[in-house]
């Protein structure tokens, strides 16, 4: 058996969602995610918090693995790295991930996949599925808090589940909020710019909220007070560290709020500010119950998304698959096979490097 | 900047292997490894116990990360599987690994290696390293217990560092004997075989102990009782799960024991079979302080070797250099950078499929 590894750099990943055509990944991703959520009670699985390293040298910086293991549907571990230092000093993104597929039964590598877009286009998709339960089904003023790269996604696969007509859109960087409406003219939706003077204007306005900022931690959170809409849903996606806030614990007490993943949402999100009995129903119990949540449609929600790994492991095997079907990608084959799996050398030709007697000296004695 | 990633699938690790000669390889790696272990006091590091997911479905199977991160030598995270299924059901090794190598400073991807050949020569290294320190430097007589894969670099580790005549070669499987000559040929000692009723009589002859056995946890210890040289040195490589033990604890408990990583062997190794007093200096205590433990080397001791990931990030790091200057491998640059970090969709041309309506209703209106 041959077990061939499909590998995916950041221009291969770009490549299949240009061909497959960005709508149509993300349609696809929201209805995977929700699909694989919601039947998660009915195989084995195990998704624990992320672990990893953080150092001060030789720079700050994370080194961090999120895996996720599933009975039906193959395992994934994500290595992602967050290096602040990285823009100035290398001119390179401050996050920066490879996500690895294998195969449950065996082991195998199937897949090898930058993580860069999985990573804006997974988070999306969740705020997307997110609010499909709990956001009020007529929202038709989407706000975006923090113009960044996250902020992209947002605002596309929240336009492709709800009736959005207009996006506000604040961000403290002015370049950032400047270039913010060409990064989202694609779909198709007029963008407003507001100043900070005139932040809680918009928040004021909005029936969505994403905010997907980088403050640093121990400085939020870095919402403002205002006065919400009844039915506000907020997809919190930029805390993911600790004291790294961006809801105020005021506004979250109102709201019902529901984590990805709530053992890490306590310690990297918006969860941090709660108790644990302030916390409500976690990703698959909101879509396991759909149903019981929906009077929520018309209160204040949260959705404190920290990032969970079965969103890494869905993105990256529905990108895997598509990769096949439209022919991109490098089949490298990392587990090629010895011949003898027993003589790790058996890949190697004759032996022409032994020991200076070699050959002259071997002698098997059999005693047996 | 850009990123370049090398990746060295099976074939091209035996091919840089094959290139730059079996016996330099290992002698640098022993080399390197000493040098390693002997100046981690001079830098941060950590190397946590290795972690995992343990599954009984779809099939019995094990997949663990093996994280070692350096202040100075970059980080590495080595993923592998253990699926006991996979000969019989795939004509797939049980263990299957890929060791993944970043820059500490920027997260950034250098290398992704096959782990099959890597693990077997990382293992074979640090038995010799541990041996230089404890071994008798006069040892002639080689004993492998056990001859499957890691046997085979066991025996040409330990004949580089040792003055080896002769190796002694059991195994409870006839075809896995009968085969093991061919395979340990190359290192141009005779091997004598021995069967099973004659086990005894080869371990009262060594010198030096491999033990590399794969025996079902709750089964062992795996040796027999015998009456051992003064001076002889086990490497016990076979134990790295719990209750799967090879050396019997009343040898252990008359022998000095050094653990690889302590914690680590406290719960899969030998040292499972002993308290916390009774367990002798780890790898780096050993190395650090040599001179201290020599007079050890005319008395029994015993290295608990469960596989260390600081093993395996010098390997790693190792043949990735090796490759490079021998031109091998695939540079894959996994982590192509987009031309706006803001826009994850800034790798993809002009949108082709944004939404029904996408050009005409953009309009941008800019409020503040």
């Amino acid at each position: 058996m041959t077990l061939n590894s499909l590998l995916l750099n950041a221009k291969d990943v770009a490549t299949v969602v240009e061909r497959i055509g960005r709508d149509s990944v993300m349609d696809g991703l929201i209805d995977r995610l929700t699909r694989t959520i919601r039947g998660l009670h009915s195989q084995k699985f195990q998704a624990p918090e992320r672990a990893g390293f953080s150092y001060e040298e030789p720079e700050w910086g994370l080194l961090e693995w999120m895996p996720a293991y599933f009975q039906n549907d193959g395992t994934t571990v994500k290595l992602v790295g967050y290096h602040p230092g990285n823009p100035e000093a290398r001119n390179l993104p401050s996050v920066l991930s490879t996500i690895c597929v294998f195969d449950t039964s065996s082991g195998g590598l199937k897949g090898l996949v930058d993580g860069t877009l999985l990573t804006a286009l997974r988070t999306g998709a969740a705020s997307a599925v997110a609010s499909r339960v709990l956001g009020h089904p007529d929202s038709t003023t989407l706000g975006i808090f923090g113009c960044g790269a996250q902020s992209v996604t947002q605002a596309q696969a929240l336009s492709r589940v709800f009736p959005i007509e207009r996006i506000l859109a604040y961000d403290i960087d002015p370049h950032t909020a400047a270039t913010a409406s060409e990064r989202l003219s694609f779909i198709g939706r007029p963008v407003e710019l507001f100043s900070t003077a005139e932040r809680e204007r918009m928040l004021e306005r909005c029936d969505i909220l994403c905010t997907c900022t980088s403050a640093e931690p121990g400085t939020g959170p870095v919402l403002p007070e205002f006065d919400p809409r009844d039915h506000l849903h907020i997809n919190a996606v930029g805390s993911d560290f600790a004291e790294k806030l961006e809801v105020p614990v005021d506004l979250l007490r109102k709201s019902l709020v529901c984590p990805d993943f709530r053992g890490q949402a306590m310690v990297e999100g918006e969860c941090q500010q709660l108790s644990e009995e302030e916390i409500g129903p976690d990703f698959c119990e909101l879509l396991e119950n759909e149903e019981r949540y929906h009077s929520h449609r018309s209160s204040l929600t949260v959705f404190d998304s920290t990032g969970w790994a079965v969103e890494d492991h869905v993105a990256a095997s529905f990108i895997l698959e598509l990769a096949r079907e439209c022919g991109v990608g490098q089949d490298v084959s990392l587990d090629n096979i010895a011949p003898d799996p027993k003589d790790p050398y058996s890949m190697l030709g004759n032996p022409t490097a032994a020991s200076p007697a070699s050959g002259s000296r071997v002698a098997v004695v059999t005693t047996s």
